[in-house]
């Protein structure tokens, strides 16, 4: 049977046909491991050879924000082991059957056009579409829309309303598993349809707006729980559905400010836990859709049934049985439980526990057929060198094996091919920066094989999303990291594949511009290998001193220094300006940035970095970390910027705090410690820059405003730009104001007069 | 009997004696009109000649805020014809009789420490003393605090509190006019005592918080229309209070965001009516409080009765009448009546219309002591120079004549001697850049005199404040506006006169700066006198070319322009760069900025003004005029910085906003047309700077989030220093933050190196 998601459609395309041939675009990633804290390095030059230097303009932030220079990603969904749905360059919707080379047209980009679509999805049985339309944004994942159904072939369309209601606006709206069997979500109650005509069922009553979600997360389950929106699982089936019940009537409410929209704005409120307080409380059941419909709740293991949890994963491993991990409020040990669908009876499969918090909370285990053993990354200790995800094999009676080891990370596993004993996965094991797919049989010595490595020169960061018969025949579509080509090929004939999307306008775009080299530092640091990327202008030259940007990843867990291509506004500044960018990852950095700070002074005394002009950029946690560091640092940071940063972790999520911290009760010290309200004196510029929208649900402005009440009261300056009544994530006119001034801050600082007089005189 | 008010005490005081001797510190303003358009100049050099300039310091912003540098306002009030209560150097609150040279400390400065006094008030019969502490500031006027009252010479204290509540806190508390009656108001309800010792009477009980104000006034009643938190009125002989009942039951409530001071911070509420929502309702009550206490309703003039007005005037001329002023909504028709206090009758005495609207709203008429005539300061056409107002007198069968009349306004009728016919006024007859105090005899040709012209060479700006039985004894507390210098004498021997206060510790302090020179200029347009003041570097000359910030009003009624001596941040910019200060009056600008936009360009083409080096800043309604300006003078402006501006008068109060537009019912083109949402090409530099607390409950925040919207809309560049939580009035420490970031911001603007080599290439 067919699987179809619902999908998010980029607007900025361009009208041309993909093209096969992408000769002479190539972009070359080369990375040589440093021993012993020396540095070799690879240089990537984005200059192809048909445009001579001469003629080249440099990149612009208008370029990044342009149409031109947007990727198109072509959002590809298997339907069949040989058929693929996506959204070509013209905008159409096509399927493609690889192994006839036969390409049909399901909607065409008119389709679009007319009904003002904004997301669409495929019915299973390929029949009809779901257009959203009126598309707003709520949290990173949620949004509301207005939803119409529209046949493909008899060009109907009619809106999709609950009972007795019009124009309704619906949380959610989706395909389900079968023919034409649909959900959607209105007013946090979850409503059925067998099919596209048929009435609708209400399945759950108890949802209340802000309140009680049912199927939905709230807050705090979408952005540090589940980081998804969605709480509810189709059976393979179709015939049940999984679903949360989060109950926020005990959670404190958070304001968010409004202050345009009207004569009289009014604020917003919705439940936000902070570090401590009452967390939601979390329900899990399975209703049964055909028939009589009737819910069953699955009962938390008895280990957590007395204590705050967590549901962070749930997976229907067969049609009757559900995988289910249970996590501690402490977020130190997780219960990983198969639940009978039928009766509710979770029981234990896998215990875990943790000194400090457990890693990889929503990653699903993948289990043979008949349920009796299943496979999980799970951290394993390479002697010195700290812990590393390693696919481990699980029995029913806990027996363990260890399928993969070794100095570099499984990041996922894709696939188990129980016929042949194989498992498909992706790891680091070339390098740190590099995402491969790998095989490796479950047999014997467990050997394994690279499928992706020199596949093509260009491509070191895949994906990989498999085909839905999988057990049959191996397909995956293959893409790198930021769409810049996808192509997919039979894993037992990995030689074989077929370029879907190669966004080609854009690489011609790019040929245009005055690009940087980037390359990609590995530092030595007791026993760790410290990765960090820098961004070089084109002509770099050791003998020149330059200045120094330093940006910091935005999470603990978030990796900046990949091979992954993303166009940025450190290439503006990096490409107008003597300057140099040098990105840091946020992670292992235990919120007290030692290994970031040593980081930062190992840069600081490279030759060609002149050490009075270093500044620092980050955003929430990297914003944190900069804070931090211009505290820890004295005189050595000469600006800073950052963009909603965290600075008071007891105002933050409670768990994203308390898997750091703990409960603020008992390690009242450690939030004490950890808050940020530097007296500036370290910077030698004098001037911070912030910049905060003033309806962050994520990190309240809140911080921003305690911190300037901080700034002020020790008579230090700051500069600001706020973004009225917009959240975390800045609408593109807000973000392209943003870069703008981000750059004239940095360009600013890192260039002025004095340092550029004082370079005159050592050229001489 | 004497007259005690509570008063507003400064901590910032220099312990040292007062001296009489101030020769050496002398400031001399002199002003010589200008004839068609040609500008003479008077220079005011502050350089004692004690200190030679090259030891002197520039003067900085630290120093204003210094303690050293801050004005010592001693609050002196008249307890008798001979004898005052006032605040000596040393925090001591002494009696002084002048009459014998005899001074008593009735409080003495240790009290205020122990007490932890923030402000102090001392009963009708100087036994006891009202001490306020935990001051907090509510709006412009209104304040909330806990009280004590203390026995002055037992000091025996206690807290005053309503019954059965303890640690109130009140909205406001305040002697009577006989012995130790008090009134407080808690909960916006009035509670009197008859004494100190007595139990409270509680007058009021419909006071609701934030919905019906008895005795005190809403916000709009507060800022826009009484000009004052109180709204209750003492007859002379202490046994009637006059008050009145603010209902915003059905006044909209603007929201305050509130971001700091908690986990979960709560936002505020309060009544506010915007241009054109309901406004409201007023009733005007007096209360009986001697023997059974009763209250009767004073009823509006049946030319009211129906509509929508406001009481803006109440004044008790008898001990059994009063007058009320009520103008109607439009603020185009005002009725003056007297009313019965014990029956509540108003009768029209004196009816006002005007084209555009009624000026001088709250000032109060002067009755002769049989109530048949009384005095008004109304305006007058003066041929084509427009109108002043000028004393008139009216009689009870509308009978008027002109006591004064000039090009030249009264701008305070001071006390009407009845046995001697003549009437005591402050007017701008020397220059409209000074205050001095006049009398004339209301018989006859009606000659008058000047009373301070020439009484001290320093002293052009004047304010009086009248003995309790002026009466009979014509007594006068004279000071210079900014508490320069404080003497009193008598009026009809203007030659005797006592100085109170020299503020000598400061003007020490500043002859030990480099200080600057301020000249008042006069520029004639059309028929019209436009006066501007002038602050140049001390070393000025013409030859050179200068960088020129133009700062206007904050208010459309504001004379910025006089000889009013006021430390200011534009002196320490001025003192420390080669810039010009032009501070312009907001007032008669029309809201279209065509006055003041003549004088801008008349200003630019000075010879020593560098047109390319023209910067603006402006406050609130100046924020606006600032705007206006930047968008009405395609390139003139550089840089332009703008506090709490107001960029859309819909959203501004109603009292203020329809007095100017109308309401925008009828008036939505003037209200559009008025908009200022510039799209900053006009900004030569690019960068608008911003400046606002976001807890403004007088502009609110939501006009610096509409115009930062607009300006990211557009892709202009701001820069901006939110001030969190704070209010229209920022806290001193956020003063001396933004006076810096405005002085390194005009700096960095006005200053540039380009116009720096531009300036050395034309001196060639």
């Amino acid at each position: 049977k067919a699987k179809v998601n619902s999908t998010g459609l980029s607007l900025f395309v361009d009208i041309s046909t993909p093209q096969r041939n992408w000769k002479g675009i190539a972009i070359s990633l080369l990375v040589i491991v440093a021993v012993c804290s020396l540095i070799t390095m690879s240089v990537v030059v984005l200059t192809p050879a048909d445009h001579p230097a001469s003629v080249k303009s440099p990149l612009t932030v208008d370029d990044l924000y342009s149409s031109e220079f947007t990727v198109h990603d072509p959002e590809v969904t298997w339907i069949s082991d040989s058929e693929v749905v996506y959204r070509n360059r013209d905008n159409h919707v096509v399927k493609f059957d690889f192994t006839r080379n036969e390409t049909q047209v399901l909607l065409s980009n008119t389709t679009f056009v007319a009904f003002k679509v904004a997301k669409y999805s495929l019915s299973a049985d390929l029949q009809y579409a779901l257009f959203a339309y009126d598309v707003k944004q709520v949290y990173r994942y949620s949004y509301q829309a207005s939803y119409i159904v529209y046949n493909i072939y008899t060009r109907e369309v009619w809106e999709l309303n609950p009972p007795e209601v019009s124009n309704a606006v619906l949380q959610h709206a989706a395909w389900g598993k079968q023919g034409q069997q649909l959900i959607y979500i209105f007013e946090n109650n979850i409503y059925y349809q067998s099919d596209v005509r048929s009435n609708s069922l209400r399945i759950t009553s108890s949802g209340m707006a802000g309140v009680i979600f049912n199927g939905l997360a709230d807050w705090l389950y979408e952005e540090e729980i589940l980081r998804s929106h969605l709480a509810h699982w189709w059976s393979p089936d179709g015939e049940k559905l999984a679903f949360l019940t989060i109950n926020d009537t005990l959670v404190p409410n958070m304001a968010l400010a409004q202050f345009t929209g009207g004569t009289y704005p009014r604020g917003l409120q919705y439940p936000y836990p902070m570090a401590g307080q009452t967390n939601p409380a979390v329900k899990l059941s399975v209703v049964n859709l055909f028939g009589v419909t009737h819910s069953v709740e699955l009962h938390p293991p008895y280990q957590l049934s007395l204590r705050d949890f967590y549901i962070t994963m749930v997976k229907w491993i067969s049609n009757t049985h559900l995988a289910v991990r249970w996590l501690t409020r402490a977020q130190n040990a997780s219960v990983l439980t198969v639940c009978d669908a039928a009766v509710g009876v979770c029981l234990a499969w896998h215990e875990d526990s943790s000194d400090s918090w457990i890693s990889r909370q929503n990653q699903e285990p993948l289990f043979d057929k008949d349920t009796t053993r299943f496979f999980l990354a799970v951290p394993l200790r390479q002697g010195g060198q700290g812990d590393f995800h390693h696919i481990t094999m699980f029995t029913k009676k806990d027996e363990i094996e260890h399928i993969t080891s070794g100095a570099w990370e499984v990041t996922q596993i894709v696939s188990y091919d129980e016929n042949k004993q194989v498992i498909y996965f992706l790891s680091t094991e070339v390098s740190a920066q590099q995402r491969h797919l790998y095989s490796v049989s479950t047999l014997g010595a467990f050997p394994r094989q690279c499928l992706t490595c020199g596949l093509r020169e260009a491509c070191t960061f895949f994906e990989a999303n498999i085909s839905p018969d999988a057990e049959h025949k191996f397909s995956f579509i293959v893409h790198l990291f930021s769409f810049f080509l996808i192509c997919f090929f039979y894993a037992h004939l990995p030689s074989a594949y077929f370029i879907l999307e190669n966004n080609h306008p854009l690489w011609s775009m790019l040929s245009t511009k005055r690009m940087v080299q980037s390359r990609i530092h590995t530092v030595h640091h007791s026993n760790y290998e410290l990765p960090l990327k820098l961004i070089l202008p084109l002509d770099f030259s050791e003998s020149f001193l330059y200045g120094l940007l330093l940006i910091v990843g935005s999470s603990p867990g978030d990796q900046a220094v990949t091979e992954e291509f993303r166009l940025n506004w450190d290439w503006v500044l990096v490409g107008s300006e003597q300057v140099i960018v040098a990105r840091l990852d946020g992670r292992g950095s235990a919120f007290q940035g030692q290994r970031f700070s040593f980081l930062s002074r190992y840069l600081v005394k490279l030759p060609y970095i002149d050490p009075t002009r270093v500044g620092i950029f980050g955003e929430d946690y990297g914003g944190y970390l900069a804070l931090m560091l211009i505290k820890s640092t004295e005189g050595m940071i000469r600006c800073a910027a950052a963009q909603a940063p965290v600075v008071d972790w007891t105002m933050y999520a409670s768990a994203f705090s308390e898997r750091y911290f703990g409960m603020p009760s008992t390690e009242e010290n450690r939030y004490q410690m950890s808050k940020v309200l530097p007296d500036m004196k370290g910077l030698q510029g004098g001037t911070l820059f912030l910049a905060h929208g003033t309806a962050d649900a994520n990190v309240h402005f809140q911080h921003s405003a305690e911190l300037i009440k901080h700034l002020i009261r020790v008579g230090a300056n700051y500069t600001m730009q706020i973004y009225p009544d917009e959240g975390h994530f800045l609408s593109r006119r807000s973000q392209i104001q943003l870069r703008h001034s981000l750059i004239g801050y940095f360009r600013g600082c890192l260039l002025d007069a004095s340092s550029l007089l004082d370079r005159d005189v050592e050229d001489e």
